[in-house]
């Protein structure tokens, strides 16, 4: 294991975090909330100081990163910036328990979007701290190891183990020859659809959503994350705004390839597969609901509002933003079950998005259909492919690993959220919406509440979750494994 | 496609079946209810004249049977026996409703032991109609046609296709050298097995414990049914009987193979990696959900009460039986969710119980890790191995399979159900326990409740569920994929 590798990167992530506080640091200034403003000076002096001295005292010969450093310094990385980033929410008092602030923040990074703040704090809640808490969704959204890639050639050609690691799905393909090229490319189109977004929504006009609200909605929908400015979450909007938001919340969750394709004209590539069969999904969930909406008695939606609802509601959770307009808690038992299935689907590979991913979903599946085949053919012999390439074997193992690994984290922690002895549609949901970076989930975490209720532990457990899945489980598994430490 | 041979072994099915009849038969005269037996004797009939024209007119000149043809009579046994099986229940009027008569019978032959009958009706049935009740699950438990093939050679070596088919458990191996003979060893074991645990019952002196009702537990229990005779369930026999069954329904998940083996005094393969974690799993669990009913206030069971509950429980659900002698849908939430985790583990491959069974379960951890060690070393390629065998790539695959199978039709059925618009609990457990042959969920379908307020096409679903989960999904699955009839 070459430590002095990992330290040296872990300072660069560090000098990286006290340079994106200066975001809330403009706020606070903006809106003279000086008391805060000293907080997070000094988070950001801690991440300075320290990361100065992990990422430049000391001499580094050996700069070869292996598999096994990619993998823990994804890992360490993400818990590192969680522990710094929860400083100021802390210190200043505004969530006085460290395991909430850090639960807060994790849930920030990972785009969960989960809160243990009430609806009465988070309207009071200054101004700074919620850009703070919209900007870390932004950050975490493409992943911090990207960025420092496209700032950084950290180790000579390596840095591809570095970008399987944090990037979700089954496969990391480099767009253009160069890794460090590569994560440029994914930043400027992230920044620039994040800016277009910011551009929507000021140019609507509604009375709510202000320049401040804006910016940090454009955050929030960008990392597919979730955190709201308001306890009304979505309703209080106009219904431009939130069609705006819906618009991006599908557009952040295609895989970013395709919009480097559809900019090199190569739509066939930008068209694939995942992204047919996203959208079909996307397409027929809300579908579904409207109809179940307008079909049971006890609703009084009109086609539009029903339309618009279940459009959100679906891009919400699919996407794994974790926003509402409505307490979708309410509504009929089918309805409930598509969001719940659309949520465990989640976004395509290589978006911002959360969930099992589309993609994997599909390897799922035509692994069955290619089984079913083989029983009735026993000697003919085929593969199973995608986009009219063969699909190769160490992929369909990789996502049935996953798959293994996914079920395993979720019972282990269904067993130990259990001890809490809240409901099982709770349990499950909160556990649902953790791992898989939604945010609510139904019955007591549902839209209208939220996560303060669990015990200290528990919420240790629903921050493993959330690191476990964005970073897709192995790496925060592996990090925790001895077989990883010893020589 | 060999529709002659599939026609004719359908015919011997139904034979089979009229002997079948014999023992409800046997039970009517016994306990005089003149009434039933007239409408069992007229089922009887049906089936003798079906049968014997399907299997004696006509010749059969190939009688060659390939992978195609064993998955089509499969699967087209099962609905036929239960279709049949059916009749007594819907035509004495005592189940008038045939979809309702159906999910009984299916509920029998798969060893759901779901039921949709109240406890009022449950305690007037006739006798006779209780016994061809439990009877279904004794002959479904092993399999109708294991037992079609103890008798008959239906084509010269090839049945290792239908036993393969009909088998739970992602592989089957021949304990002797011939298919037949294997079939007639495991229902040798089995019917002993069976008379053993009957004798046991008989002997313990319950008041309550009959004649009548020791035959008719232990057909439910070989079988891993769940169907009893009384409305209170298991909760009115004394602690002997519950403490028979609770070892007879564990015993009777365990892999079959094993008592060969015990039997051949080969304890190591008696005992393998499956049998272990098996086994492990249910110590486990029943002191945890001990521990758990001691700890939390509330609950006034004494240790020796909460580990007999807790052990009957764990045993009930594991080997996917269904009996209950207490509500455990009034128990804690960290209980309740062990119980609902085993209950999706299921019992051994090659025992009568349901479930995924633990051997996928092992299968599909050992490929995430298997993963895990790749993710560190990616130039080292081991196997995944079991029992000091390598674990052949196509049984791997197979598991991957099921697996997606089973999470789409577990997805497919909840979307359906959802529409008769209980709530998610109730849905979510009434598709496990039927998906995995267990018999009671939780919520409305709890173990005081029964599935008779669903909607008949919701009926259906389950019922197409049952046989899905008792025929390993395949065989159910292709036999509706228009790719099997294509020439």
């Amino acid at each position: 294991m070459n430590y002095r590798m990992i330290k040296r990167t872990l300072g660069w992530i560090l000098l990286f975090e006290a340079l994106f506080f200066v975001v809330p640091v403009i706020t606070a200034i903006c809106f003279r909330e000086w008391r805060e403003l000293w907080h997070i000076l000094l988070a950001m002096s801690a991440c300075g100081v320290l990361g100065w001295i992990c990422a430049f005292v000391g001499k580094v010969e050996n700069k070869s990163l292996y598999a096994k450093e990619g993998i823990v310094i994804v890992a360490s990385s993400w818990i590192v910036i969680s522990l710094f980033g929860a400083l100021p929410f802390c210190t200043s008092g505004w969530i006085p328990n460290y395991i909430d602030a850090l639960f807060e923040t994790v849930s920030g990074f990972t785009t969960t979007g989960a809160s243990i703040l009430d609806g009465a704090t988070i309207d009071k809640f200054p101004k700074c701290l919620l850009m703070w808490r919209g900007f870390t969704h932004w950050v975490g959204g493409m992943g911090v190891l990207v960025f420092l890639m496209a700032f950084l050639n950290l180790s000579g050609g390596r840095n591809i183990n570095l970008l399987k690691a944090e990037s979700p799905g089954p496969s990391v393909s480099k767009l253009v020859p160069k890794v460090r090229s590569t994560a440029g490319i994914l930043y400027i189109i992230y920044a620039a659809l994040t800016v277009l977004m910011f551009v929507m929504l000021v140019l609507g006009g509604d009375p709510k959503m202000d320049v401040f609200d804006s910016v940090t909605t454009a955050f929030a929908t960008a990392g597919t994350g979730g955190f709201t400015n308001h306890s009304d979450g979505f309703s209080g909007y106009t219904s431009y705004s939130q069609i705006v938001v819906t618009v991006f919340m599908v557009l952040f969750s295609i895989n970013f390839a395709s919009y480097f394709f559809i900019l090199r004209g190569r739509f066939k590539e930008a068209f694939n597969t995942e992204v047919r069969v996203f959208l079909g999904i996307v397409v027929a969930a809300i579908l579904l609901i409207t109809i179940n909406l307008q079909l049971t008695s006890g609703y009084t939606y009109t086609t539009g509002e029903a339309l618009k609802h279940s459009a959100f509601s679906v891009a919400s959770l699919i996407s794994t933003t974790g926003f509402a307009t409505e307490d979708f808690n309410l509504w009929p038992a089918f309805a409930k079950t598509i969001l719940m299935l659309v949520m465990f689907v989640g976004a395509c590979a290589g978006s911002t998005g959360g969930g099992i991913k589309v993609s994997r979903v599909v390897i799922l599946f035509k692994g069955a259909t290619h089984e079913m085949k083989r029983m009735l053919h026993p000697n003919q012999v085929k593969k199973i492919s995608m986009d009219k390439k063969v699909v190769e074997h160490e992929v369909v193992r990789g996502v049935n690993a996953y798959i293994g690994a996914y079920i395993l984290i979720f019972i282990l922690s269904l067993l130990l959220v259990s001890f809490d002895c809240a409901d099982l549609v709770t349990d499950f949901t909160a556990v649902s919406a953790t791992f898989n970076n939604i945010g609510p989930g139904l019955g007591l975490v549902g839209p209208s509440g939220n996560f303060a209720f669990y015990s200290w532990w528990t919420k240790l457990v629903f921050i493993f979750d959330m690191l476990a899945g964005r970073l897709e489980i192995f790496p925060m598994l592996l990090l925790f494994a001895p077989a990883t430490w010893r020589k």
